[in-house]
């Protein structure tokens, strides 16, 4: 179990008690804010206590919810101990644990799914309401009462500065030398005192290395020894190695052009497959010196790093597997001045976006033959996970990519398709869509030219002909032909699946 | 006619040409670059001549035609007339001409409306290839050969920087001592070498009086005097007034919960009736010392501007009905410290709305029940005029507000609709909906609470009972019930209205 070490300040040293005596200072209809992004820097004891404890009271008949915020995503101790627990009256701004999904999609659970960027500013603005309690996983605690912040940094800042009362994790499975690995900016603000955001490369220091923390907000510490949990990559696909490929050849076409250099741009990159599998492709590229401005930092940004490859990776969390997590330990004084964990109001900052400007790519649901995305609707009505800092990073980047097999579910889903049933990415914020079929290059095309390509270049074979004979039709039978669309059609496709359990005509 | 006292460079006094030879230089296939931005500080006699030349070519048998780009709208004399030459092939970024629109929608004209924000760096990166010819009206040339600009700033300082040659349009009919009023911004660049943008309060001045020119570029100027022509405004009806009603009674709710002071943040301001009607209804608030930031100054402005209840109005364009001009004219001397022009890279800027954190209220043409919002396309495939400079504004804004009539062609059209049939702005980005049926707060509400509050408060009484009817269904049959939607409903009323002429069940 952890020692006292890591907590140097000897009054919240008083402050330590079991999980089970913090989690009873939360109450029903408490709004909790979470440390937590990816399965990283999320609290994992008191959660599991809470939950416990509400299921009790259920059982004795109090109807015990709160309201839970986070950074993003967290790991199964909390959001899925606490979904399980029917504890969530209400969670923003993103999630990714099947418990919880199911409940949300059986219309059992509020969620609200926000820019990630607008989750500060909007909680410091009263939007939302009070912030009753912030629970949050550090690394240590220094003589001062600033804290070390652990693998994710997410809204941590925000929820200490918000919330009427403050309860720690620190767990010591956490190395200790991440300290200062961290920037915390503490220059933001509500208008109209914002003032501009000190950054101009994406491995500029702009703030400072721990957390503050009125130690008088603080009512309770636990000492824990738990890992993160991400869930472990598949191996590259075929699909993805193709995708990433058709990217790649995009990339040096660009560079041949003279609109970038082989140093690129800092990469944004989604995660899962794809997004892997285009981080490997860039192992073996002409490309270097390169930089990462991003959410999550994974195991091929990690890869990039080791080979010398990419310079500096700055993001608000850690998404490493549990190998990558060894290897972060063994040589984490050479990674030290390579990342930076920042908040994600910073990470995910529009303006240090806009001015970086990123070269982004992003998984998605389906695109529609005019280029508009889904990235969280299956069907137009069942959230995946929800929209994350896609929407703060594709309307803001250098160029904005749209990576995804061309067919789902065994072919029997097209993911292009001739209307999207939920629109998360707007064409004017996508470039370039790419598929294992091929890349389409979108700049500057109007709808009619963005369809023929996309479909031409990004449309499976099983499912080219059905897109060719819709958008025939509609160019033949819709109101305007700006936008050629059919109402009575454009979302049939997604019928026939409800139906027929196929996309296929 | 014009002097040639405008022109105080004796170098660019020996370009002075006639309109028609002004035009020949521009050859078919030819990208032009033209000054515009609503009605106001567009070239107006070289459009004309080069309509009639490509009119002339068309007879003779050739196929001329010139792309075309522009900061936003422009008036009859430019859209219109080569329109009506059938003389463009390409038009970026904004139309609102009714013969242009009819092309485009049938199928005649290759369109494509992207953020006016992306408009200038998009171009300078070299996205949508070269730049032929710019051509400019401006106020006047100065001695040094820099330019002092008109009534609009748009592209201008892009298309000047970017294109081979300049054509100027030096227009007597602007009042000279606008001079001073424009502030023009050299500190963009391309990434990797962007740098804050030094404002903090809407009206700094971070830039300079005049455009910078090379003058070798300048192959041709002329003489004109001709007025801009906006389109003036019809007089305040009831429905937009009740409209305007809610909204302030939403702002003085903000002021007194403390989220906001009287004196509000900075307003951006959609064009249009209801937008006029909100600026009225400011005059007779109890809100004061107001700044603007946004794209164009209309009337309703100027009329706060004169009561002493705004401080200052920054815009790319001036938007000004006959009166208003004639009344600009008259205190200009008054108006000069109280209204700043910006290119529109700058009156756009994500990272300055942001940071200013504008109070935004734009038109639309639907909502659905979740608070999507289609802005640009009458049932999903005819465009109107363009998304413009929405997007910039509403991801950013400190308050996203939309506001329209419930109805519309007498009654036969819901602005509340099941399913937007085009999607310009998502959930994510609309805080407030406004019709003159009542106002909904979205803030921090999941999507089903959207649809029951935006049913309840906003949807017009003929058409709740079948909103209701199909929300309930969608609640028991979609797929998922995060976001209740069925694809076999969701965009029949738009099908209803293309057979029945009438979205009434």
């Amino acid at each position: 179990m952890a020692t006292t070490d890591r907590i140097q300040n000897s009054y919240l040293r008083s402050k330590v008690m079991s999980a089970d005596d913090a989690a009873s200072l939360i109450k029903s209809g408490d709004t909790v804010g979470m440390s937590g992004f990816t399965g990283s820097g999320y609290p994992k004891a008191l959660p599991q206590a809470l939950a416990g404890q509400i299921e009790a009271a259920h059982k004795a008949g109090d109807p015990f919810k709160i309201g839970l915020w986070t950074g993003a995503s967290t790991g199964p101790e909390l959001d899925g101990a606490l979904a399980k627990a029917d504890a969530i009256k209400y969670r923003l701004p993103y999630n990714s644990d099947p418990i919880e999904r199911e409940k949300i999609n059986r219309g059992e659970m509020e969620y609200f799914d926000l820019h990630l960027s607008h989750v500060a500013p909007m909680v410091w603005e009263g939007f939302f309401g009070n912030l009753d309690v912030a629970v949050i996983e550090v690394t240590g605690v220094k003589e001062d009462g600033s804290l070390i912040p652990a693998t994710s940094i997410g809204n941590n800042k925000t929820w200490i500065d918000c919330a009427d009362k403050v309860i720690l994790e620190v767990n010591d499975w956490h190395d200790e030398r991440m300290e200062g690995m961290h920037d915390i900016y503490y220059g933001t603000a509500l208008p109209p005192n914002r003032v501009p955001i000190p950054m101009v490369h994406a491995n500029d220091r702009i703030g400072q290395r721990t957390l503050r923390c009125d130690p008088h907000k603080v009512v309770g510490i636990i000492k824990t020894d738990l890992p993160d949990k991400n869930a472990p990559f598949p191996p590259l696909d075929d699909v993805s190695k193709t995708i990433a490929g058709h990217l790649m050849e995009f990339l040096k076409w660009e560079v041949q052009k003279g609109r970038l250099t082989n140093k690129l741009l800092p990469l944004q990159s989604g995660v899962g497959n794809v997004a892997n599998a285009v981080l490997a492709g860039l192992r073996d590229s002409p490309f270097h010196d390169l930089m990462a401005y991003t959410e999550v930092i994974q195991d091929g940004m990690m890869d990039l790093i080791d080979d010398g490859k990419m310079l500096c990776a700055s993001s608000t969390a850690f998404g490493m597997s549990d190998k990558a997590a060894i290897r972060f330990r063994e040589k984490l004084d050479f990674y030290r001045d390579k990342i930076i964990l920042r908040p994600q109001e910073i990470s995910n900052h529009p303006e240090v976006i806009r001015r970086l400007g990123t070269i982004s790519m992003n998984g998605m649901i389906e695109a529609d033959i005019f280029g508009n995305i889904n990235s969280t609707h299956v069907m137009g009505s069942r959230i995946m996970n929800g929209i994350g800092g896609s929407g703060d990073f594709t309307r803001n980047a250098y160029l904005s990519c749209f990576v995804s097999p061309s067919i789902a579910k065994k072919g029997d889903i097209s993911t292009i398709v001739p209307h999207v049933s939920h629109a998360d990415h707007i064409t004017q914020d996508v470039q370039v869509i790419v598929t294992e079929q091929g890349l389409a290059d979108l700049r500057g095309l109007s709808p009619k030219r963005r369809a023929e390509l996309i479909i031409a270049n990004c449309s499976h074979p099983d499912y080219k002909p059905q897109l060719e004979d819709y958008y025939e039709r509609a160019k033949k039978n819709a109101l305007g032909l700006h936008t050629p669309m059919l109402p009575s059609e454009a979302l049939s496709w997604h019928q026939r699946f409800l139906e027929k359990k196929t996309m296929r005509a």
